[in-house]
């Protein structure tokens, strides 16, 4: 590849304009790096016309995606136009025209990674997308190239920043709507702020991460979800009795040669380096054979930092070029999903009873019942009976509901017992 | 290069069996992610007909490094037997006939690199050590793949899993004797603690990581250095009182143009993610423009996850052949140091005074003609009159240093004022 790297990119909002800027302004660094100084030459946008916060060299915005597609002298795409289509077809027509692309798209990686990899290896050009998870924290990078044996078995994650603000918020005191709306204030949370809190943003870059991390495809739609719309005071303050915090936590298992990915809200002990992510970052610890766990923590959005990934991924293109294998699908086997009930972990219940001889009793039966054994136990009065704190040992998650369920059809417990999962052990011995 | 890789290790240690067994046990996984297979074919060793305790192949072992130098076939080479001499020797002998070394020598790096790197890069061939630094955490991949447009200006690091490992001890409760002496009973110090207790250790990764991080070369002879030694249970409660852990603080900034490496004890607010880095383990904090902060977290010691991080190299060795940038030294620039009373810090001074009208005031009078200026003060009883435990804003270090020499010549102060650094602002806004 010559030094000269003309580079064109798909959108030229937020992200677009800070890659071109990063591009321009430490072009030394990347041709120090690399032999290379990328510049960006056409930037794909529906209307050139129209006027841009930051001005742009002329001729350098177009509407006419043919011409980058055909214009040999583009060496590398950078997608950062988000939505699965148009831009799933552009993506395609570029890998199959021989253009190495990067792609910050997590929708767009999670749902059609098969077809993409597939066509960026038949062309034998780079398909890149560190962008599409966690911004500027290099996970896929390390995923894919320095943790190439050691078997990761284990992706716990905290993938969502809007939800992490909102409860890191609500550990310091006040109710959901509150913190939410504050999250909205700083520019946290969108206006709609559905995507985040439901979870499914955390789902597809869970299933990202577990193809990656597995070797095997997992899609947004084999992802376990629940969201934090239900977490109240009352849950973080139990939390904090049991010295752990509420935080809304990704995890992709292999088991028995399946996967299980979920996201949910969980207890979090305050020892566990997932504890320690507070407000709008991101983490994500690796556990594997030779490893034990590695910990990568940052901020997980923003325009400078995605772009900082996106560069960071050309860099990577032009500085790998001729290898043969990153264009390569990171998948190599077909894993099943695991039962979403036979995933084993801790789980927090807490249950309201009445508060008289014999109900701790009946509720411990109800627990032994689907082999869920009680780790600790509080109990406090409340004006109306009983409430009763309660962290298991490992058990089966579809165990946990049963008994859940069980006690939910007592006559002595008031309403559904809530559960949570809890996430305490650590990848050491 | 082809699909088979003959590869070569000085040194068949620990370390050296590791990575021999990663690569056969991992054969599939490196050759579904590269197109190669990587199999160490010769080890060098001083004795090789000496007893082992995992077998190897009759004519794996050999005492013959010409006879590895000259082989033509083989394309990569593992150096993991340490020490300065006659390893240098060998590292430049085999760079010079042109095979690419991967090496997990932190003081061989640290002090030699641009002798070696000038080697490398003569003969086009890679030289890559992200097992001396952190064992298995890959911030050397990160910095130098990852990070090429971040400008990173501070490197904060843990880097020293032994004083770790007996500072959370001491966290628990417990002087330092008895720390040390779990530490070397659980395996995690040496008979003769003096390399880590004393921060040389940490010194000689620091000198790397700052070398990688600013492009430009700090030797361990630049690094300010402090040991753990003189660390009393009365710093770890005086910590958690101000809300604050004890850790052995490895700390890179680039301010003015100029460096400061320094390795010193410190004070860590918990809300810090180096206060969440407990026992054994590494972290290393990298705060840059583009992406504020990114922490690593992880195992910094051990066989295996020193053999996975040299393993992890040598596939990145024949995943990135015919770049043309690896072989190169990271460094392209050089800086001054700063000198060491010019860095900027917070600190935390411990002063025991007379309980009588008019010490505070001469005491903040001190402080105030160096400029050091007060954030927090707690003052309570002794049995022979007062300790005040403050901690400063941001202040220059000779400042503080000097400060603290005029607190001890005053009459109403007994003894010498205790000074540590203290780490509490996180590169976020």
């Amino acid at each position: 590849m010559a030094t000269d790297v003309p580079v064109a990119l798909l959108g030229y909002g937020t992200v677009g304009a800070a890659v071109d800027r990063l591009l321009v302004e430490n072009g030394d660094d990347i041709e120090r790096a690399t032999g290379h100084r990328l510049r960006v030459v056409r930037a794909l946008v529906r209307a050139p016309a129209r006027e841009r916060p930051s001005p742009t060299e002329p001729g350098l915005l177009t509407a006419d995606f043919a011409g980058i597609r055909d214009d040999p002298t583009i060496a590398l795409v950078g997608e950062v136009m988000g939505g699965l289509e148009p831009t799933g077809g552009y993506v395609l027509e570029l890998l199959r025209a021989g253009k190495p692309v990067v792609s910050a798209n997590k929708q767009l990686v999670a749902r059609r990674s098969a077809e993409l990899f597939s066509a960026a290896a038949e062309a034998g050009v780079q398909l890149r997308f560190e962008a599409s998870v966690c911004a500027a924290i290099p996970v896929i990078k390390v995923l894919r190239e320095a943790l190439v044996v050691t078997n990761v078995h284990r992706v716990l994650g905290i993938v969502n920043g809007t939800t992490n603000f909102i409860l890191t918020r609500m550990g310091a005191g006040g109710p959901y709507a509150e913190a939410l709306a504050e999250a909205q204030r700083l520019g946290y949370a969108e206006a709609d702020p559905g995507e985040d809190v439901s979870g499914a943003d955390a789902a597809a870059k869970m299933a990202i991460l577990a193809t990656v991390a597995f070797g095997a495809r997992v899609t947004p739609d084999e992802v376990e979800v629940r969201g934090i719309e239900r977490i109240r005071p009352a849950h973080v303050r139990a939390a904090h009795e049991l010295e752990m915090v509420v935080r809304l936590v990704g995890g992709a298992t292999l088991a028995d040669g399946a996967f299980d990915v979920r996201v949910q809200p969980a207890f979090v002990d305050r020892h566990h380096p997932l504890a320690a992510v507070e407000g709008p970052f991101n983490a994500v610890m690796l556990q594997g054979d030779a490893i034990r766990e590695i910990t990568l923590e940052g901020p997980g959005a923003g325009g400078l930092e995605t772009a900082s990934a996106v560069v960071a991924d050309m860099v990577s293109v032009v500085g790998t070029t001729g290898t043969g294998f990153l264009q390569n699908d990171a998948c190599w086997r077909t894993l099943d999903r695991l039962p979403p009930g036979e995933l084993r972990l801790p789980f927090y219940l807490h249950v309201e009873v009445d508060d008289r001889p014999g109900v701790l009793a009946r509720v411990a039966e109800r627990l032994a019942a689907e082999d869920v054994s009680v780790a600790r136990l509080a109990q406090r009065q409340l004006s109306d009976g009983a409430a009763l704190d309660i962290v298991t040992h490992e058990a089966r998650a579809g165990g946990v509901a049963t008994a859940a369920a069980a006690l939910g059809r007592l006559d002595e417990v008031h309403g559904e017992p809530d559960v949570l999962a809890v996430i305490s052990e650590r990848g050491v011995d």
